[in-house]
């Protein structure tokens, strides 16, 4: 285990109906905050209205600002930090998923610094002042950001992707209440799920030893998002089963399962890139992305592969490494079956004649540009070669 | 699974000689501290003299307090306070386990109290203003008072030992560096790894349903705790052992998995007594204490007991539940005869004509006095007469 420091400050509240006491959990906050959200959902479901009732029984004042689409752009952003400047707000609501709570995220970071907020996620800019804080009512568990350092916009013009962390992005607040989760569509649930378990994947497949602990805890998050999503797919209607899911998601990206760890983040560098050229959804993404990534790499470290495969799987062991390995990896693929998930980039409408070259060169790059390498890590090294390779396995 | 709201947001650092950064990482935090320590095995060590002249470096003053002892005094509190107040600190530095700990954090607590500390603790008094900082450099892995916001004190007049709890008292900062540990005794670390399997089943061990993940992440981590002390009990310089034992003690304490849960600390209480009247190790306490209170309730509550018996304990699951508790218990017990603790109130030193009574008359009062029940919670209630019944069973 590498040595670390850890430092997860954001009170998290969990519940059935605390959404509901948001305007009291914010008072010793901010006075005024800016409410960000996505569509219509929250509206159609009275949940922005309880929101702002909540606000104003305690006296928070507010600014709006919806429209959050998958994949936050840049753009709505700037106009968020235009906003939150010329109101004066003290703190950024985020109601919404990942996309509404990054794009929160990306305005509280904004509405301080003085330079242009995309450079931060290009690296072109370095320094920033303390961004605002951010609190959250979560309306989809998936990406994490509810208790993750982390952001990822895309800049719709050039067409990237990028995402920027910073232990100053956590939110300070975050409210998880499962009863909201009941209305998701299956697969928002399925692309959620997915999107959890790899990053418990990002954390877990490296060549760091000696991480007894995590590696349980991981194996632990892991089984439940597979068993509770298994559960939520039989019946969205299971709120328990939505509790645990969420947990776990929070969980899985707070980095708790990440410590002491060397971390890959190759799927997500790989996926990132379909989703900006193409626009699919994340977890979509990730469900072709992942399994040809193992495929591909499994060899560099049977031994986590293995160990994976029985403690998460549930293949019994044997001396035949690779049998047990591809076992887990069919498991795998057929728990994402079950789920309705695509399995080629065909499914995800992303043709075989995709200029995957390009998309590995992207997806190497950002990495190489951050690490000073020309791949991308994890327990082997993914070149632009190989990169490609991935992405063209994922069209058989 | 209940609701809650949790917030944990002490900095972690961890890894080898990050404790020579203590000046360093405490300069944001106060000018001046209380260097608060026990014997002098920290002097012999060298560790003093590091810690020493690492504040020095970092231009933080400091005035010192050492003298705090296993199961630690109202009365070298009260001398840290005045010796606080006097020097002007800005915060406490412990350096020790979890007695310094508690200690420490009681000083910082007292230190802007207008009233008597030990009254907080009796709950005679309910209000206190915030306590100083709390930084620390743990130098034995055990009551997870490293990031926990409980403190735990004997008023050695009255032979009373109460604990107190408020999320305040959650240290800032947290240093944990495996090679500290290298020169334990090996009954501390039994003692150690004893207490924090225990901090788990006063959380895993009652009767809220719907708890999956905790359940899997307490399960990963006890088994965590059973292996690596198991291993430092065949080769103490297992450094690496050490960092795995001591970030599972830390989780087992900070109540990560005890989110969304009722607890027990019925264990804890019936040890207090033990501890109070006859100074015996904590850990030493709880390994004859909880086999004996396994056998009084799992029948209460056998569905809990039987997965623990499988997931933890690695019994073979049957239809036999009563056996397969038998079974988890049975192999408890050879867990703690492995380690080296005690099993009976005569290896502890206790007589079995000790007066049981009163001890069980006091550690239900205990409880009965803050919840308004006249028993211990958990599984299932344990009042005057089964506390007593439980301690009997001990002497044999």
């Amino acid at each position: 285990m590498l040595n670390f420091n850890y430092c997860n400050p954001t009170r998290y509240v969990y519940g059935r109906g605390e959404y509901r006491n948001i305007g009291y959990l914010l008072q010793p906050i901010a006075h005024k905050v800016l409410l960000h959200y996505g569509g219509g959902s929250v509206k159609r479901s009275g949940l922005y209205d309880t929101v702002v009732q909540s606000l104003q029984a305690a006296g928070v004042e507010y600014v709006e600002l919806g429209g959050v689409k998958p994949n936050p752009s840049v753009e709505l952003v700037r106009q968020g930090i235009e906003l939150a400047r010329d109101a004066g707000v003290e703190a950024v609501l985020a109601v919404g998923g990942g996309s509404v709570i990054d794009s929160a995220k990306a305005i509280a970071l904004g509405t301080p610094h003085s330079g242009d907020i995309w450079k931060l996620y290009t690296r072109e800019e370095q320094q920033h002042a303390t961004p605002l804080p951010v609190a959250v009512i979560l309306t989809l568990p998936a990406a994490g950001s509810e208790n993750s350092p982390n952001t990822v916009l895309t800049h719709e013009q050039s067409q990237r992707k990028l995402g920027y962390g910073h232990d100053s992005l956590r939110p300070v607040l975050s409210i998880v209440s499962p009863e909201l989760f009941l209305t998701l569509p299956p697969e928002q649930m399925a692309y959620g799920a997915c999107d959890m378990l790899c990053h418990i994947f990002e954390r877990y497949f490296t060549n760091t030893t000696g991480t007894e602990l995590t590696d349980a805890l991981g194996e632990a998050t892991m089984r439940t998002i597979m068993q509770q999503a298994a559960i939520l797919r039989r019946n969205p209607q299971n709120e328990h089963a939505w509790g645990q899911l969420a947990l776990a998601g929070t969980i899985a990206h707070n980095n708790l399962l990440g410590l002491g760890r060397a971390q890959s983040w190759a799927c997500h560098g790989l996926e990132h890139e379909l989703s900006a050229a193409y626009d699919v959804p994340h977890g979509a993404g990730l469900a072709v992305i992942v399994p040809a990534y193992f495929e591909h790499v499994w060899r560099a470290n049977p031994g986590i592969f293995a160990q994976w495969a029985t403690n998460v799987m549930g293949v019994t062991p044997s001396r035949d490494t690779e049998g047990v390995v591809q076992e887990g990896i069919a498991r795998l693929r057929a728990w994402y079956r079950e789920l309705g998930l695509p399995q080629t980039m065909q499914e995800l409408g992303i043709p075989a004649e995709a200029d995957f070259g390009a998309m590995a060169r992207a997806a190497v790059s950002v990495y190489g540009s951050r690490l000073g390498t020309d791949h991308l890590p994890g327990v082997m090294p993914v070149n632009t070669a190989a990169a490609e390779s991935i992405y063209r396995a994922c069209c058989r």
